[in-house]
């Protein structure tokens, strides 16, 4: 192989000359081994990637490279079809915590590594962790084991999964550089092609809460993820979901814990339940469990049966946790102070923008700005109205929980506009915005 | 002052929005003084910078913040009028060698700072230091005083001189971002207001074998440079001069010591000759010396008396170089071999790639690629032909000299198509491009 220089990587990014799959490959093996590339040169290609773009092509070879970088799992001891979902991150989401466990139920198996929540997004295993005693780091004989028996497992994501995207997006974060469209789908997609799924079902959020702020974006970024999986021989779908406003009702980790709960117990009927029965539909159509009509059933069932929920059960209990908690709510962490707001007028909710309502969550106590914060379990935010509503002058509109009232006053202060009244009633808007499949590939 | 946030910067480049002075400021600061900015973040910015481009005032800004990252010079002590030139660098460029004794005999003095070549332009502190004896190391006082005496001396460029400069530079020559045009102009601008002088004048080289390759990018650097000058009150003309063909017919360190002696022994007959008259000119018209008329007729006669080459000989004999070499050009380092190259064919002489030839002349042992690299005084190219010339099959184009026949053979090798041969005469090209000057704005 020809030696590899940096310069003449950088040089043909900056100039749009598109990189081969050889020299993609040095690049991205010069991330973590030696002889490594300098920071100051991968910060430079990073930026010219930013501004100039990548070929699909070459977002597929670096997608591929990235893959691997460290180690890859492979699922063939499992007797049935192995599915993977992820969600480019949104303000309320806690829709892995009720499709793990309604996939399980119906016979397809779901070993996820998942990552904590970092801004004003929250992440699965810090909503898990709000679980009194559960934990999220599983050895791989445990993790296999319970896979094996209840059908899914959520395990912390380590690093020696795609380390080249650790180090990777530790760079962008400091570069300014995390929001290109190929390089978010080589940090998604190489995880998930590491992770050894064979049906990945992929959340694309889009809206003023979601990383991709429009359709154009979002289906940029899915139409490159599908293609990345195709490459691979995987089956993807790619489901363009809104966040223009928060997902359900609930934002916090054990409130999220017990939404999540409640719809397992059969509350279906909202924005949350619908997007994860349809979600759960497109999952169990995907590993060929019917076709979409049969599937939809299947994914009722699994919850208005009770099947799914038990499965949540058996999963916190076999992870550690208390598994009480999916009979009485109580028993999750339960917040000191709360304050609700207010209408200040009469009028119809017309738009509620989630990445401030976020960024309050966040303030309470929900989430962390940097990696090492602490989080409050119990802190959070419980919408009691959401885009559609007509409210009148001094009903609530949300209430705020957290351990101390500053916390309150700090997050209030910053929620002015986050809700917007209107004199007359708002458009509904869609809750899935677009659909892409692969179809079967393997 | 508000706290500085590089990512706050990288950010705005990248979506073109412009930074304020007092950002820059801080931004340059932080390239040599504590809190240092990490390189990681500078080469996401000098990426962004040779994409997206700085405003006017960026640009302006960010010379004056760079020029102020270290010592600055002063010349009040001096009776006359101070001068600088500046060329962007060529092939066979010694006009130095030839404006500095001129405009020490038209009494301008010229206080001169230089560097060392890289790659395929030479540097005026190489070609001085194959004189033998010829030492560039001068403290300041001595400096001071033969700029009084002599009215000027040449001392190779310190750290101290813009150091951001030096940093940056040695970054952007990693990372591909020398080409970007603001950052080209606050690099040279920089040092050359860190130098002092009221009068500046740059030979802004344009052709194949310049750093500017067209009209276009040369006078965009021209006027960026002088709007610079202008911004900290300098007086500056920027001469945009033809580098498709080499300037002179030597290239190689004592070979163009020896044709700068020449010049300044009367023969001016010649591209060289004619470049350095009118470049001189300017000058000693920036310098109040008189109308273009009479400083064209003063710089001739500095060079027709003899006073100007008496000037170099005072200025050889001050820094420690043999002085007889004015008189005797066998003093000069001697080549150990040497070889013709001959037209394959007959016809004229179209083009001469002026780069190519550069290249071929670091291969002779006239140059360095790393700055570690040693250099042969002695070796380098004479040419025979120029563009415009007539040759027949077997009349010499060019002589090699170096210290082995092997360079012979690998500059030899590297040649071929650097001469080109058609049936018809070409059209003349001007030496001259363009002229640009801010007036006196002192």
């Amino acid at each position: 192989m020809a030696v590899f220089h940096m310069n003449e990587c950088i040089r043909k990014t900056k100039q749009h000359i598109p990189l081969t799959a050889d020299e993609i490959a040095a690049l991205v093996r010069g991330i973590t081994k030696e002889p490594l590339i300098p920071d100051y040169q991968l910060s430079a290609w990073l930026m010219a990637v930013c501004l100039n773009g990548l070929t699909d092509a070459e977002t597929a070879a670096l997608t591929m490279s990235m893959r691997d970088s460290g180690q890859t799992m492979h699922w063939e001891m499992l007797d049935g079809p192995v599915a993977d979902k992820h969600s480019t991150g949104g303000v309320g989401d806690k829709t892995t915590l009720i499709l793990a466990p309604i996939a399980a139920a119906c016979g397809v198996y779901m070993p996820k590594m998942s990552g904590r929540g970092l801004g004003h997004t929250g992440g699965t295993i810090d909503k898990l962790e709000s679980i009194p005693g559960f934990s999220t780091a599983l050895d791989p004989a445990a993790f296999l084991k319970q896979v094996q028996e209840i059908g899914f497992a959520v395990a912390m994501q380590t690093g020696d999964l795609a380390p080249a995207d650790k180090k990777l997006y530790a760079l962008r974060d400091v570069t300014e550089t995390v929001d290109s469209i190929p390089l978010i789908c080589a940090s998604i997609m190489s995880k998930k092609l590491a992770t050894g799924a064979d049906h990945i079902l992929l959340d694309v959020k889009v809206g003023s809460g979601a990383f991709m702020k429009n359709d154009a974006d979002a289906s940029e970024l899915a139409r490159l993820m599908l293609a990345a999986a195709k490459a691979d021989g995987r089956d993807c779908t790619a489901v363009l979901t809104d966040m223009d406003r928060p997902l359900g009702m609930c934002i916090g980790n054990a409130l999220e814990v017990r939404e999540a709960i409640e719809v397992l117990r059969g509350d279906t009927d909202n924005d949350l339940g619908a997007l994860c029965l349809t979600l759960a539909a497109e999952l169990l159509q995907m590993a060929g469990r019917g076709d979409a009509a049969a599937c939809r059933r299947m994914a009722e069932q699994a919850v208005s049966s009770g099947a799914a929920l038990e499965r949540l059960r058996r999963m916190i209990e076999a992870q550690g946790g208390d598994p009480r908690v999916t009979e009485d709510l109580s028993r999750l962490p339960q917040p000191l102070c709360s304050r609700t707001v207010k209408a200040p007028q009469s009028g119809w909710i017309s738009a509620m923008y989630s990445e401030q309502i976020g960024r309050a969550s966040v303030l309470l106590g929900a989430g962390r700005m940097t990696k090492s914060d602490p989080i409050d379990p119990a802190a959070g935010i419980v919408l009691s109205v959401k885009p559609g509503d007509a409210v009148q002058q001094g009903d609530p509109l949300m209430t705020l929980y957290a351990a101390k009232e500053s916390q309150l006053d700090e997050a209030e202060s910053k929620l002015g506009g986050a809700v917007v009244l209107a004199e007359t009633q708002p458009a509904p808007q869609p809750l899935i915005h677009e659909t892409y499949r692969t179809g079967a590939t393997a």
